[in-house]
């Protein structure tokens, strides 16, 4: 296994603080959200520095930002990358690592061996999260032609926005969209932080990916009355917070009776008037779900669904739910996964197989074109948080396997 | 019973209107919050109506405005009056119909028979609701000498904004402040709606106060770890979200449990970082707990905290739980209580005994001077909320009542 110089090394651990500068927090995390001027300018920030590497860049109508490697052939495009925007308070691996990881594997690679045959783009994708809109996966699920504007455009964030509006605002005009669909695209590949714990534990340092999970992601409201906290007695109260930690805590109770590889989230919650001294008379909350198996996800979301409307009903309150994200479970490419297995081999590289239970820009393009996903550890599985780290060794550990993936699919 | 003009009557819900004007908002309710523009306005033009009337006015240096009509002797003050300040998203008649009941009555007195004996001020309490800041009955205890500047000094609100700045942009400089103390006043007459469905039940039109409930507030803070809602599997989870369901479903059996007349809630709650595809790291949520009798809160607390705790260790979180306001419960003064009673049986006014389950300032007075509270019927109970309603004729009859009563005090 090549070792790298330490100015290789330092340019990784570089880059990752460079990009992270853009959103940063004042707890030393990252918050760069779709259309926002952070947003902005960290692809505006990638798309100069591939320029000064020489690669040729241009924006979709979405926002995706490319980088070009032009091969000799005409034979398609091997297409490398991750989403650039995080979620509220993230850390400086997830999605970014991915961008940076193809950008420093490609140029190596240009600089090793000129171009290659297959044209190579790395791709900084627009928004994967859904963190600021109710959307996710808007820049892969263009490009592989399952959105278009007609999704978003109801759409608002929690301060009202419209998403045509910030998207229009940050230089993307809806009137100019066209479908970015890319049928040059042949593979894709991406390298991700694992967020969970399972390779730290095992002491690997790749996770090859076989499935991604199936996911769904709901809106609760539930309508009681407001009123007065002093003379309303308990008995009389059509309490929407009540109703919705009854709620909460019996989802929570039965995910875990359920399958303990369910996980089921209740991450945001809003609550009207939301004031010390008044009944709640509104409250929405958010419900994730996943789930590699989709029956054990539809099954589970019946029941607490049903579970709902039933002790609604005793508490005197309304409940509705709205599905607004369902994506399928996704098994990746096996062709591709054996190529990751046995070129990790040659390099002494310890790995294993994995399913994600992260939804990934991957699983969008899975059932697009061959795809491969591979994970490098997250140190204490921690994620979506000012605190997210993986090692520098494990980084180039990564950007070298991405290297010599690339090398295969794209130079012989 | 005096009939009233067609006149008065309009005059009575002309004002009512009027005052709801300041701080109207397009759900049709009022929200007029201690230190805003809105607050000020309605100071503003409450002093300038009362100037109209002949009363001398002025502001104390918390921002409670008073209007005087001048005895004749050098015996003390008769004070009526209640707070001009609402909750978030309130209803026209809280606090604004004691203040309204008020005027209207002394300036009858005062056309109809001059300047009384003793001196009587209307007053409208700076802030009673504790609905901006956590922070209530601003207003009546400066005048009663509980609070002054030290509690208000690390105060803000959950915008950020501190007491003291919000309190010297609305014009009343923590510089020039002096305690508003009255030692002064002699007697305080507050009229206010129920806020609950008794006196519409039982078909009165007056409820004569003897007892107000003891109440406490508090801020529950529960810290967990925030992480990725995907990858981190359910045993595994430090979910602040699921706890703080967990403490609010048993605290609201608990309540049922413990006594019929008990009344918690849960009114208010902030998750971070509030996001779908996060395992909530904390969420505060306030807490507020009423009853007439001391024992009853005391014990009730107390077995509810200690079993947060014991939930908090088995579930992994911390539990940290602030209490911000401990009122007691006060008996109001028997003596005014009877004169209330034999002024409504010779009008031949319907009326009954009651207990309050809202705090009033009213309480603060209490311990302090002869203080007596009425209530007039409110529409299905509503209150805290745009709905809130009392038929004119109630609020005439309270007024009738409350001249009388003045009359009695001042004049006699």
């Amino acid at each position: 296994m090549l070792v790298n110089p330490i100015s290789e090394t330092n340019q990784i651990s570089a880059m990752i603080e460079w990009l992270a500068s853009f959103g940063k927090t004042e707890s030393g995390g990252v918050t760069r959200l779709l259309y926002t001027p952070a947003w902005k300018e960290a692809q505006q920030a990638l798309k100069a520095k591939m320029e000064e590497e020489g690669l040729q860049t241009y924006f979709d109508s979405v926002g995706n930002l490319f980088g070009r490697l032009q091969g000799t052939e005409n034979s398609g495009t091997i297409l490398t990358g991750s989403h650039i925007d995080t979620v509220a308070e993230g850390g400086k691996y997830d999605g970014a690592y991915g961008i940076i990881a193809g950008f420093i594997a490609v140029t190596r690679l240009f600089r090793k061996y000129g171009a290659p045959k297959k044209t190579i783009e790395i791709v900084s994708l627009c928004e994967e999260e859904g963190s600021r809109f109710p959307l996710t996966f808007w820049g892969s699920k263009n490009i592989c032609g399952i959105y278009n504007l007609n999704v978003a455009k109801k759409i608002q964030d929690t301060d009202g926005i419209a998403f045509l509006d910030a998207m229009r605002a940050s230089g993307f005009d809806p009137q100019h969209y066209t479908p970015p669909v890319r049928p040059d695209v042949k593979k894709f590949v991406e390298l991700h932080i694992e967020q969970g714990m399972v390779l730290e534990k095992n002491e690997k340092a790749i996770g090859v990916v076989t499935h991604i999970v199936g996911q769904r992601r709901y809106t609760v409201r539930i309508k009681g009355e407001s009123n007065h906290a002093g003379t309303t007695p308990m008995q009389l109260r059509k309490d929407a917070v009540s109703a919705a930690a009854e709620f909460i805590s019996y989802l929570t109770r039965k995910a875990k009776e359920t399958d303990p590889r369910l996980v089921a989230t209740v991450g945001q919650i809003d609550v009207k008037p939301n004031v010390s001294n008044v009944v709640a008379g509104e409250v929405a909350f958010s419900l994730d779900v996943r789930h590699h198996q989709s029956e054990v996800i539809e099954q589970y979301c019946e029941d607490i669904f049903a579970a709902f409307e039933r002790d609604a009903a005793k508490m005197g309150v309304g409940v509705a739910v709205t599905k607004w994200l369902d994506a399928e479970p996704v098994e990746l490419d096996r062709e591709l996964a054996e190529t990751a297995r046995s070129i990790a081999k040659q390099q002494k590289i310890a790995f294993q197989d994995i399913v994600s239970g992260a939804g990934h820009d991957s699983q969008i393009f899975g059932p697009f074109c061959p795809t491969l996903l591979l994970f490098v550890p997250s140190q204490n599985g921690i994620s979506h948080s000012p605190k997210e780290y993986t090692a520098i060794r494990d980084l180039e550990t990564g950007i070298l396997l991405l290297e010599n993936i690339l090398y295969k699919l794209a130079y012989e």
